[in-house]
């Protein structure tokens, strides 16, 4: 049976595997570049204090570790015999600015248990298993990111060595300092033959588990995402002397895109939108709007269903804007594809969650992790964990022990039940 | 008949008073603090270089001047015997900052205008007719506004005298450097059974009565109007991650509010509500909004109207809030009552503007106007003009001659045929 979540163990002898892995997270948040708070670029020298303690727990788990040419913490766990493709399982080391302890680092850390547990038992599988700390995930301290997984994807991009963080410093020069070799990154690119698939647990970063009353949950897909910028065009007037009938306030017909895309969003199974930015012009208490500028952010697991609700949306602002005799422009700026979970890796991971007496909730990734990279290489799967109000990058970030153990003991499990597909 | 509303006349020996009024405005437009742009605040050289005129303008019409001590210039222009009492006419010859050349000047030059009418035909009527140009109607300079009126009408408060424009003159000094004697303001102040009522033509700054295709309207009341700040607080969330069912989005919620609003002002007769500024916290295309702040401004002729229709908009409020599981604060920030005409003066006027084959259309006005403080001393009235695109406090204002002519036939033919009430 699980722990009741927020609950406290009452042993006092036995540590669990979710016990061990909250020390080994309080120990990597004394890797900070800031006294006081949890800061961890990319390439700084906290992450690389970070990669060594991870480096060295990997080997405590019976792993042959390495770092790879872009920063990257590798620990092999041979299977049955000698160099068999591997699973990779891992996540990310690297942190935003004044973060929580948990994003990216639960999922290293659950990771070594996962093999620390196999290699107590001196099981080895039908493969190998290898456990990546990535570095690059978070995307703060240079104008790229995932360079970590997109180096092992073979999908880096050479030109990326040359951008530059806020003190100028190139990612090349970044890498060299941090003991890496930039020449050799196109070598840290994996073969997909070597390769079964990459498995990332994370902590969920939403509200859904927790509402559902479960610590872990199966991703289906990483959601892809759209961004848009909306300007509604009016006309400014006063605001005591122009009646109601004669006005063109572009701040009402935004208000009204506003509610579209909410209503939109609620009435499309699958999708999540939201308006999370809102500019009134010229924005003053006497003046009717004559300009509004708002973000419009579209995400789904389905890429065709978040390309028909943007197009159902351009149709709906067209249509408001039509009727208050407004005008309305609507400006891509960003589409990212969707990555979708491979359904083999979704399968056995709920059934290993089945098997650990938790109810199997599949649910969409609404952000990013490194598995969008990865889906370059091999079939990619995910295990959520329940996060304390859905709150991320924040130091307010929080999960249980009882929740992070049994994540472990589902990964665990996952591992020692994995059959690739025929 | 009247000449059609942007048209040119075509005879070329004969100025029109509306023809004259327009030089008389390009003339004043020409004092300005600033070259290239029309800007007179309060006290300035500019202002009295524009007072200066109006004054010379006034005794060209027949009538003894003085400015006062508070800068207004006074005319005054006796009936069939001296020292009866009078009807006060005029307006403003401050402007606001890049002004444009309509707004108050007009109702000066009209004034000048109907009384130089009379002065042509040595016409005397059974009052006199004093003829205002006040100075302060704008308040851009200082903190305080209508002080010429006020203290016509006896509501001048000494306390003001100490406010300090933005390079910390006092109004005190401003006044002396003007030529005033601060000491003489309560001097200004007219006894009520001196005084008939004051009359004002100005610029309508709305497009009522461009879009009903008429000169000029008679104004019913000067509107009353609150303002208020709301502050929606909802819960922040990853735009990505939090299903719609569990969000609390500020943002959506003081959408739904703008959109009362204005259902509100549009289902209500009388009223005009506007949301001129919006605010998104912390304001991120990828972060649901954890807050919200909005203006609201509203506006009638009737305080009854007025108040009743902001404790609906407040119970809306609550409302949306409450569904939405958000909270709202509603902060009163201004409070002013409307200034209603006279009937007595309001009857006549429509009469006038019928005898001069023009629709007697009454219109509220949304702006406020030196009525709202004469009215503590006496009856006002006030008579619209047309202005194109009801735009004003903005170099694009503009009017026709034409319409200017309406106006000042309109405001003589008023004077000619005034009968106070018994």
């Amino acid at each position: 049976m699980m722990a009741a979540p927020g609950g406290k163990t009452t042993m006092i002898d036995t540590k669990t595997a979710g016990d061990l892995a909250f020390d080994r997270l309080e120990a990597l948040a004394g890797f900070t570049e800031e006294p006081g708070r949890l800061t961890r670029l990319y390439l700084t020298p906290a992450h690389k204090a970070a990669a060594l303690q991870v480096l060295a727990w990997m080997r405590e788990a019976g792993m042959k570790t390495r770092i790879d040419a872009v920063g990257n913490v590798v620990g092999r766990y041979e299977g049955v015999e000698p160099g068999l493709p591997a699973l990779l399982i891992g996540s990310h080391i690297d942190t935003v600015r004044n973060a929580g302890k948990y994003d990216g680092n639960l999922g290293v850390v659950a990771a070594i248990s996962a093999v620390a547990a196999l290699h107590r038992r001196f099981e080895r599988l039908p493969f190998a298993v290898e456990v990546l700390a990535f570095g690059d995930e978070e995307g703060v301290r240079f104008p790229v990111t995932l360079n970590g997984s997109r180096a092992v994807a073979g999908t880096f991009d050479p030109a990326a060595l040359d951008v530059r963080d806020a003190e100028g410093v190139t990612l090349r020069e970044a890498l060299e300092q941090f003991g890496c070799d930039p020449a050799g990154i196109p070598d840290a690119a994996r073969g997909a033959g070597d390769v079964l698939g990459y498995v990332e647990v994370h902590i969920e970063q939403g509200p859904v588990l927790e509402d559902e009353d479960l610590p872990v949950g199966i991703v289906t897909a990483i959601n892809g995402a759209s961004r848009f910028g909306i300007e509604v065009t009016g006309v400014a007037g006063h605001a005591g002397t122009v009646p109601m009938h004669l006005r063109r306030d572009a701040l009402a017909a935004a208000a009204e895109m506003v509610l579209a895309v909410e209503r939109e969003a609620k009435d499309t199974s699958g999708i999540v939108a939201t308006v999370g930015m809102m500019e009134a012009l010229p924005g003053a208490v006497n003046v009717i709007a004559s300009g509004a500028k708002l973000s419009l952010d579209l995400r789904s697991s389905s890429d065709e269903l978040r390309r028909e609700a943007v197009a159902r949306l351009k149709r709906r602002f067209d249509g408001i804007a039509e009727r208050r005799s407004v005008g309305v422009q609507v400006t891509p700026r960003y589409d990212e594809p969707a990555a979708t979970c491979a359904p083999w890796l979704v399968d056995q991971m709920a059934a290993a969650v089945e098997r650990s007496g938790i109810r199997p909730l599949r649910l969409p990734s609404g952000a990013g992790h490194d598995g969008l990279a990865m889906i370059a290489l091999c079939p990619i799967a995910m295990l959520f964990v329940r996060c304390a109000g859905g709150v991320s990058h924040n130091p307010a970030e929080a999960i249980t022990a009882q929740d992070a153990d049994a994540a472990i003991r589902v990964l665990t499990d996952f591992l020692r039940h994995l059959t690739p597909p025929q």
